[in-house]
């Protein structure tokens, strides 16, 4: 059937989690909010846009930094109230410089990091 | 510095998604809630524990199907309000029997179904 964003289920302020995957490595890199209307131009423009929570405003992934997400493909779970976005990664995902933001990871009942800032 | 979970950031809730990717494939399992004590259980018992929205309670995953996720890492990311658990999942991660909840995909504008239930 032909897909229609407004199937997903959205929370109370109208918005989706979206996980972005590299599509090479596999690697989880973020995960951010979607609107309807940023899953529309997300499939439409083939470059991921979520919506910034803080701005209130679409964000074009990497549109000021050139760390854009190239999408390869969009999926949604049995709930239809997340989806997974398997992109091609331009430089860091995170807004630290790093590959990931999942950097930090609990070891032992510790903290640590686990990767470094790109250079 | 030791772990301590009141330092993530959860929504109005109490709540913190939590990614699971399962450790050997790399592959994107589910996505689910937890809140403190959800985090502080996953890391005592390394048996994944999210909290279920709709029954209200805890929910040691895989309890009653014997789907469960065992932890193999927990990963933070860089604002502290998303969290990557790492597991080792026993059969299906989805309550519709397929591996991963993300069985739908969005392509040249038709949903389709990626992944069958495993027998």
């Amino acid at each position: 059937m032909s897909f229609d964003p407004s199937t997903l289920v959205y929370d109370a302020r109208g918005l989706i989690p979206a996980i972005a995957q590299d599509a090479d490595s596999g690697e989880v890199l973020m995960m951010a909010w979607m609107n309807a209307e940023s899953v529309a131009r997300t499939l439409s423009e083939r470059r991921v846009t979520y919506w910034s929570r803080s701005r209130g405003a679409f964000w074009v992934k990497g549109e000021t930094s050139g760390h854009v997400q190239e999408l390869v493909d969009l999926r949604i779970d049995c709930d239809r109230d997340c989806l997974l976005v398997v992109v091609r990664q331009t430089g860091p995902a995170c807004h630290t410089n790093r590959r990931s933001c999942f950097y930090s990871a609990v070891r032992e009942g510790e903290e640590v990091e686990l990767m470094a800032p790109m250079t």
